[in-house]
Formats: C-alpha cells, structure tokens, sequence
C-alpha cells in the first residue's frame, strides 16, 4: 500500500481538505466572455452558469470538453440477505458482463455522449457484510474500494460520471441518508428496481436495523459509508474525490451516485463543489437528498436505473454549454447590435 | 403557385386534417423491444416513452436518429413600431448574418448535436404591418410564409426542430395566445429579450389593441396566425405541418415556437402529435402555454433565447432514448435474469 495515495480514512479524508477551490481568475474570463456573446444577457439560463462553473475548475476562460469519462462500479451487498430486492444478487455479475460487451443503457447513452467508459468490478464474489449484523466493510476494505474508484478516473478526462451496479445498493443508500440526515426510515427507501409495498416496508426496517447495528455512524460520513456502503458505492466516492483533486468537474447521477457524493461532502464540507446533479431520478427521496446537498439538477426525466445512465444523458447539456460560451461569437465578432 | 401544395388558408387546413397518424405496429413492435431491454420495466422514465413514440411516427420498431434538422426562420414585425422590444428591429437581420457565419448560439447546439442548420430570412425589409392598427398579414402573405416553412423541411430529415429571429416577436407571441385562449394581456406577456416593468404594461396595452384591431381571431387559429403572427411564426406553423404530414417528430422550443404550434393546434386538433416539447423557457406565460397544449417539457434550464436553442438542446435526449432503444440489449442476448 506504500505507492497508493492514502491508506486510512484519516489520510482519504486530509487529502480532500487540502484540495484547491475553483480559479478565479478563469472565473472572471468566463464571465467577461460570457457578457459579450451575441445573445441578450441571461438569455442561456442554466448554460450560462455551467459554462462558467466548468471555466473555473479547468482554469480555462474559454473551457473545453473533449475528453469525458464514465465509470462504472459493480458491487455485491451482504444486506439482500434480508430480501431487499427485486432481482437476484447474481444479476450483478451479469449485468457487468452485459457492460463489458457493450449491451446496457449506460453503453449507449455513453456513447451518444462521446464519452470514455470503463467498468470495475469489485470483489463480486465476496459481498460486503450483512449491515443489520454490523459493519459492511471493515476500514481496509472501504480503503481498498476507494482506491478502486481514485484510480480509475484517466489521467486526460476532462469531466467525470461515476455510475453503479449492485443489487441491493438503494437499501444501502437509504441508510446512509439516513445515517447523515436523520428523520424516518420511511424517509429514505424508495421502490428501486421494483419491490412492492411490502418492500418497502421490509427495506425501512432493514435501515433501521442497520443503524441500530452501526452506531457511531450518525455525523460522520466516510465511517457510514464503511458501516453501511458498498464498495461500488465507496468506489464511487474515491472517484469524485480524485476528481476534486484534479480539479475535474462531476457529473452526479442518481439516489445512491448521490449517497456516496452526500459521504463525501459530510465528512468534508465544499467536496462537493465540483459537482453538478445530473437529473433528480424517480426513486422518491433523491429529491430530498439533493435538496439537502443543495443541488438543483439539469434533468427529471423519471429515470431511476442508475449505472451513470442520468449523468450520462446530463453530459449533452454541459457539451451544448461549452460549445455555446466557447464557440460563439460576440457583439463586436458579428457586428450585432447590442441593445 | 399552380406548383404549390396549397395556395389558400382553408387548402393548408385540408392537407393537415388529411394527415396519417402514428404507425400502431411499429409502435407495438417498440413496446415489446422495449420491455426485452436489458433494464428493470420503466427504468429509463420518459426516454423509454420517447423511443416508442418516434418508433409510431417512423413507421419503424426499431427507430434511428441520424439526421436531425434545426431550420430557423427570420421576420420582421411592424408592431415594433410601438416600442415593445428591448433591441432594435435592424438586429433581426444583423442576427441572420451571425446564423449565416456561425456565430449564434443555435449554429453551436446544432453542430454539438450532430443536427443540419439552415436559415430563412423572409422579407426582412418588408415587416408586417403593426397589428394595433389591422391584420399582421394578407392571406397571400401568410400564405407565402406557410410555404416558405413548408418547402424548408429537408426529405431526409427524421427529427425536425423549428427555431425563430424576430425583433417583437414574443409580443407578436403573446397576442396569439391571447387570442387562442383568453384571459388577461397581463397572463401573456414577458420579458422577451429584456423589456423592464414599463415595457411589459406596454407589451400588454400593444396586445389588447391587437386583438380590438382584428376581432375576428378569437378561435380561429389560422386566421389568427395571419392577423397578429409573423411571417418567422408562419414559416415555423408551416414546417410544423409538413413535418405532420411526412411523419417527421417534431421538438417544439419556446415561446414563439409554441405560438406557432398553438394556431395549428387550434385550427386542427391532433396537428401536435407529432410535436414534443422540448423546454419550458423563462418567458413566464410559457409554462401556461404547454399546459394549454398538454405537452410536459423535457428541459426546464431557465433559457429564453429563441432561435430554437431550447430544442436544440433536447434533440440530444431523443438522441439518448433512440441510442438506448435500439442499441440496448435484451436480456435473452445478454444472458440477465429479469426479475
């Protein structure tokens, strides 16, 4: 472990507090552009605002998005011992192979994006711990998983997706908001890839329990994420915390994309700064989740797949962003009147 | 005209009630692909839904998106003369050189979303007259715009978006709509491109003579089209309709896009099955409007720009719902157990 960045939460956890804030300088080049493009002011809304966001953390005035990158982690929770899922924990593995050759949606969607995309999958054959027993993963393990998920982001990628597959991981996500952000277990759990009414009761005890299980986990993001995680999830959040480092804008997806991101900014408050949402998903309490993050997302769709499949429609609407602040003209350019 | 399709008012009206709708077999045929896919059923929320419904007006189970086409036509308005814009009326022309050289916004998303762009500027020097003081058009001008928009929709295009410069053209707008569907002046009328609080009661008082000026409008789609529209806005009312009755999908964008819609709506119920809304803009009475048509937007970012940049922006999202569709596989191809 010697050549690997950190190989405790405690140096995870110093390596995100010391990562720098956007440039401002970039910022304010953005801006000055952004006024004297040959439309009236604001008229671009949300792109606007995007374009600027992307300027400063790629310290470029006139950003670029040439090079982005997908990643999907699949991993396997001891918690669908309890019966929390629709599927069987087998079509974790499947669904992998299914990445691998090309024939799932976030294939598609990632190509139709002109993004890279990469799978990891961790330790399929060995799942994280039963959470209602005790904790998912002990402290090297969550370490390990995260290392996964801080080195897959390439060297060259100008914006991340981080997506998932893993039966069972909205039970997962529903605990740790719930660890994080309190009120009723009822709360949190959602309908995921589609359990019933009856689930849905047997997924909010099943939170409960693994609270119960898991007691110094309230207010303290990176141990919830070990106790009650995965590692798709923890790999997930190693990746969004490479990409504050390296200063590569986020693109979050959805409930549990967003649970792993929710560890992150507990644990360190501004993590989340290179992050955007990419779409609010039709599992119920996503919406609560980002609005206690304070992310308002570019797209509700009633999507609710996961695998980065939100993100990764959302990255066309950061593309069409830069492509206007970088590409077009201004007043004095076109020789446009300005009002 | 002896070689036009129509030449009249009520002969456009014919062509579009003689119309085909969406093909029912391709449709099932799309229903059944869509519930093999490698997916838990609804997973993929409105892209699902949006791959079926391009399916019905391909004529096609297994559609394609491969040649998208963003045609923007360009007006002038006499009721500029009331000072109802924040810009001058010569930016109209100034604005269809920048399209002509790609330096606008919908030059930037059309190239991001792989869609040909074309531009019409329709008798830029010869505005329509100002609607406070009669009709905007003659029935052989509106006439001759229909066509202009008729004739602009490529015989290659298989998604069509329809994009609009006019110097006023929000009030022209707001008159329609007004006129369509009743209510106060003051429910219709916005910033446009950024009129203050005294232009919006000017825009208001502009519109209420409007439609004294021309007391035959009131439910009479078409021929509100002619009285208070513009010739950019019968352009886009005529490519609307020749997209309906080629079965072309058509992505509406924002206000003035909607206007349009709305007469043909009007006139001809079902003329918009065809049509999906592709954002809601920050005009405010926009959101009114596509409740008015039924039509749910794909994109909320606060843009309101025109030129068919809202649309622009979404055709990435059918892009997404098709590359899923049709390139997703099932789960009998990837070995998955569904469920």
């Amino acid at each position: 472990m010697s050549q690997q960045p950190f190989s405790t939460l405690a140096e995870f956890k110093a390596l995100l507090e010391a990562a720098n804030g956007p440039d401002a300088a970039a910022i304010q080049a953005a801006q000055e552009r952004n006024g004297q493009l040959t439309k009236p002011p604001g008229a671009l809304g949300r792109l606007e605002e995007l374009a600027i966001w992307v300027a400063g953390w790629q310290g470029n005035g006139r950003p670029e998005l040439n090079a982005p990158q997908v990643v999907v982690f699949a991993g396997n929770h001891g918690v669908t011992a309890q019966g929390v899922s629709a599927f069987p924990a087998e079509v974790t593995e499947q669904m992998v192979l299914n990445f691998q050759h090309g024939g799932a949606a976030i294939n598609q969607l990632s190509k139709a994006a002109g993004a890279q995309m990469d799978v990891h999958a961790l330790e399929l054959d060995r799942p994280t711990q039963d959470f209602t027993q005790g904790p998912a993963m002990s402290e090297d393990e969550v370490v390990s998983a995260l290392l996964v998920g801080w080195n897959a982001v390439s060297e060259g990628a100008d914006l991340l997706v981080t997506g998932e597959m893993g039966i069972g991981n909205t039970t997962s996500a529903a605990a740790l908001f719930l660890a994080l952000y309190g009120g009723e277990a009822e709360d949190w759990v959602g309908r995921g890839t589609g359990v019933d009414d009856d689930g849905l009761v047997l997924k909010a005890r099943v939170i409960r329990e693994g609270l119960a299980a898991n007691p110094a986990v309230s207010g303290n993001g990176l141990e919830a994420l070990r106790c009650l995680g995965g590692r798709e999830v923890a790999a997930m959040a190693g990746a969004m915390a490479r990409a504050r480092v390296l200063g590569v804008p986020v693109i979050l997806d959805g409930f549990i994309s967003t649970a792993a991101a929710a560890c992150l900014q507990d644990s360190v408050p501004g993590s989340l700064d290179h992050t955007v949402a990419g779409h609010v998903s039709a599992e119920l309490a996503h919406a609560n989740a980002l609005d206690r993050l304070g992310k308002e997302p570019l797209l509700s769709l009633g999507m609710r797949l996961g695998e980065g499949s939100g993100a990764g429609v959302a990255i066309n609407i950061l593309k069409a962003a830069i492509a206007c602040h970088s590409g077009m003209a201004t007043f004095a350019e076109a020789g446009v009147s300005d009002g």
